[in-house]
């Protein structure tokens, strides 16, 4: 029969490093599959490496050829009472077929591996609507986090977690034993309502990057075309010379800081616009506007594209002296010195100046990769949220000094030279240098004492107006 | 009514994006919240939002307007009595309060969530005290690590952990359940006697960075002003020229990598004074002196430190070709080449050193960073400590031993000229080579052949002397 | 006594900061240690200061001088008596000693410390051994992933995690309970079966990292050669001239971005040809040959490899400037041009390609960096694999696109020179595009509409042949 020989072929595809090494284990327990699709195949080939029994539960028991034939197969009702767990490997439009099986099912473990294909796609989850199919058995949800790849070869990277949640902590405890027998490390996240948070893991694809990424992309496009009209169209109208090659390097040496600037600056704005909310309404107990909770919410990543643009200024900035534009001048200057028998004078606020610039430019960067750190998983997890919030907030806003002073310095007096005004538009530092100099004014506002008073009372729970009405509110944690 | 309008607003202060995707859930459980200040409030908020019933304990039930309107409020012992897991957000000094409910809280689960204004405030932890109050209770403490903002918002950065302790599983078990479905992730670390742990957590502000940090500012500020006085004043006095502009970062490119050096040696010198102390002392059943525990709890953060020292120098002295100064004093060099017609000959010794310099620097460089990476705690904890001690010991050495030769080809020959000896001082590159080259010499000894095997020896158990007292007991592992 | 002396000494070994900040805690409970060697006197400390009463057992309760005298030291099954925990800190040479005391060991958790000195020692894991001697007893493995030194004086970087495994849910619990108090974070690793892992834990260093060094060293040492007979050599041979000092930056600099390039491609590699032996089998249930499985296993390192000498080439480019061979080439050049009234005349083509190759490279670094990023286990962890394999997929062949252009360029018109093939033997940087060139070519073609189809329904599922047979089962997901 090929098609038996095919299956036996079919049972040894696993990548893992493991089976090899264990000593061929007893088998364990019986567990059941329902669903023979490709999910619930993967399943099972990976059960049978652990050791387990494995019975599928199937419509037509006898035509499954597709199966490892180590593994059992049986009807539905027949593969359910032959074990205590039951995976099920089954599309959501299908759990119909469970109802009539209410009987068998009474307190087994059902763990519902299935995804959806969009968001919402159903009112409730669908580890919850098993639920309430299957009333007597104890659902839970897991293993749908991980890729059929993963279930089929054991863990590797992004697949080393396994999520669980569901109501019965014995039947999770169950389902756990299993997911590290597999090799995976098992997280409880809870009851069963968090089921919908594990359904939507698999298909999220970056959701918070995407309004920072669209914003960074925005910003660079419009900055981009803007010094692309002011610097290369300008002088190729104006004086005839094509000096598009800079386009490669140094237009990208502009963009690159102006974008980090601003997406920094975007980063400490709402929490300085928040502030002065709460300080005009007087109270901490009123909902932000929805804008600005979103704003919050994607402070991190608008934080680290920002290290991201700031990086690549820096490497921008130390390949100068490798560039043949930059080597050519330097001849050239010095040759048309000599030639021309002119001498130059040392200037000394020249050297304070651009030395300033770059010191100012490298402690900047240098902040801005700490920050970066300390917004490492692992490294914000182990950090107390005084350590977190001061190292975010006071470092923080230090950076964003920091790099606005740098950037002053480069403008230096240019800023007061009609010349730099070309087609009457400023250069690109310039623009940028608005939105961090208003928050930083407004951050220096709020630190003057008399401001930081009230508002520190307002964070602690103290509402302007609510003292006369009732004064014994006022007392926080007295019970 | 006023009072009731606001109430209701207040309930609306969630910034979670997790309220509009969750499907309003059922009423789970009710539990009970004693305390209606802040704290109190803002975890009810979130616990209603949560689905849970929340009913308030109060000393005045009927006052209590800023409370949400959901919410029931009742006296003590009747909110006490309607609900199984109470939580206390109440100050420790009116723990008292509950004396006299011994009876309604029997069998209860307590959640401590107080903590204290400083560390050691109290001779033993809140929990304890409230434990040893209603011995009746299963006392847990918890939630006290996340601020304000994370009990009113729900889990970010740092306050995405939970950390309970308590003396009952069940009881915990219950809190860590009410954690996850809140959408933190919980923590068990242990029992009640973890609690002092926890107080002590969100009060802390990088403890262990203390020491390092004055380590390096003292060092900085030494240097700083040593250089300052050797190459600024000296050159200002004896030749009255005004360099002060170097300070920016001529100076800072002295004095990063000299204070990162040190630090780099101070990080690997405790460890050989150990070694050194045991092969003395001829046994490890001693205890080290205190400066010397001291010292060697704070190598990572020596490293860490010396590390960020190394970026900054790295970054000072590629911008070197950058900088103003560079550039004129190369055209002044060309320049007069020309006009007073010289010539120079390439110097191979120059090149080899000169490349040697670099290239010794660039590795160096390159196992520092290797080793800031492996003590990222996610790496760390991924390592089994035979890797973990082969990166930081083996390589930490090789680091130094790399940067220390990067230093003395710096200095090359102009440690026997009597030039280099401005005003009788050594440069600063030569202090700070003593150090390092100390700890060299001594790891240097201790891994000769005879030594070495003394410290293995000591470090399996055996003492020297012991032998001849106790024969068996020098075989270790055997019972 | 001498020896009682010296035991009171070596009880204050502990390094710890803890033990200070902890108020003397009661003595929660009696746990026994059995073996008095290095092993269980460094746990029976360490039990001791967490307030735990200790019992030793031993052989000859009599003579153990060395124990801290506030243990008790009984005999072997007095002490298995006293307490419910047993830490089992005896070679598994000794463990037959264990035999005779069955029926005081009945119902006893057992933790079994014990390490190996290789891999493989025994047919069966120390902890299965143990188990099959005592049938009786919960044997729990454990605590063996820690260092002595860990065992001794609490948790520290490598040394936070015990991780544990067993079969009695509740002697896990117990055996986590005491992890906790030590301080340790505890981690179940599932049941006995898992303890061969645990065991191999503490042997290993680096096995994964094995094969890709080996292959970077190989790289590095053949292309090294290569550019030595092509570079140093030929010029010393055919002019005459010793550029040797050229070893230590130009030489380092072209070997680091070329065996760079051939590791990513080499990263890249393998999946492409899994994909097109899929596409020719026609099926993905069938097992990669061996060579390719453990190709597949080691990509994450090679890529790191990669990185890292990405990381090398970027610092060695960066000092170019810097070098006095370079400084003294440029003022030679400038030199001559003046005496010799030369004029050069600016390049156009030059400019862009010279700056394409610089932004090309800079940006490729900046992925390569992002592509590291992700790949640190906090970072992986927190994606959805959806998300992890849209990164180290789409962005990985995207970085290698564009380091191979970055190279491309740098060759640029020196592909068709015969000046360029010194010895008749390419130049470095063409032989390292032989690889990325090949796997470019191979993914752009998987990547075409026809092609792409057909794999992805082979991953989905489908076979080749096989819908003819059994057109059911083609139908995934339905039970």
């Amino acid at each position: 029969m090929t098609g038996q020989e095919r299956s036996e072929k079919s049972e040894c595809v696993s990548l893992s490093p493991m089976r090899e090494a264990v000593p061929a284990p007893l088998e364990y327990e019986r567990v059941c599959v329902f669903g023979t699709g490709d999910m619930g195949r993967s399943l099972g080939l990976r059960l049978l490496q652990a050791g387990y029994g494995v019975v599928f539960g199937s419509r037509r028991p006898h035509s499954s050829s597709l199966l490892p034939h180590r593994a059992q197969v049986l009807g539905h009702a027949a593969a359910a009472q032959s074990a205590h767990l039951i995976f099920i490997a089954v599309q959501r439009e299908h759990y119909d077929f469970l109802v009539p099986l209410a009987n068998q099912l009474k307190g087994k473990v059902l763990v519902d591996l299935s995804n959806n294909l969009r968001k919402n796609q159903y009112p409730e989850a669908n580890a919850e609507y098993l639920q309430s199919l299957v009333p007597g058995a104890e659902v839970v949800k897991g293993f749908n986090t991980l890729s059929a790849w993963a279930l089929q070869n054991g863990p590797s990277d992004a697949n080393r977690q396994v999520y669980i949640c569901g109501e019965s902590a014995e039947a999770k405890q169950a389902v756990m034993a299993v997911a590290t027998k597999l090799g995976f490390s098992a997280l409880d996240r809870g009851s069963l309502s968090a089921a919908w948070e594990l359904e939507d893991f698999p298909l999220q694809l970056f959701p918070q990057w995407r309004l920072p990424l669209r914003i960074a992309i925005g910003l660079c496009a419009a900055f981009f075309f803007y010094l692309l009209i002011r610097d290369i169209i300008y002088s190729y109208i104006t004086q005839g010379k094509d000096i598009s090659f800079r386009i490669m390097v140094s237009l990208a040496n502009k963009v690159c800081p102006i974008v980090s600037l601003i997406m920094l600056s975007l980063c400490y704005l709402p929490g300085v616009l928040a502030s002065f909310l709460q300080l005009y309404r007087g109270t901490k107990y009123r909902r932000f506007p929805d804008w600005l909770d979103r704003w919050m919410l994607c402070r991190k990543q608008l934080g680290l594209l920002a290290l991201g643009f700031a990086f690549l200024h820096v490497l921008y900035t130390l390949i100068i002296p490798i560039r043949y534009y930059v080597r050519f001048k330097s001849t050239e200057r010095t040759v048309s010195l000599i030639r021309e028998n002119r001498t130059t004078e040392f200037d000394t606020t020249m050297a304070w100046r651009g030395d300033s610039y770059l010191s100012l430019g490298i402690l900047g960067f240098g902040l801005y990769v700490l920050l970066g750190i300390t917004s490492l998983p692992s490294v914000s997890n182990a950090l107390s949220w005084r350590e977190f919030s001061f190292v975010q907030s006071k470092l923080g806003h230090l950076t964003l000094l920091l790099c606005t002073a740098h950037t002053y310095l480069y403008g230096w007096n240019k800023f007061l030279r009609s010349s730099t005004y070309k087609w009457y538009t400023p250069p690109g530092y310039m623009l940028c240098l608005v939105l961090p100099s208003v928050v930083l004014l407004l951050k220096l506002l709020l630190i003057t004492p008399c401001v930081d008073r009230t508002i520190t009372r307002i964070r602690q729970g103290w509402e302007r107006g609510a003292d006369q009405r009732n004064p014994k509110d006022s007392q926080p944690l007295i019970p």
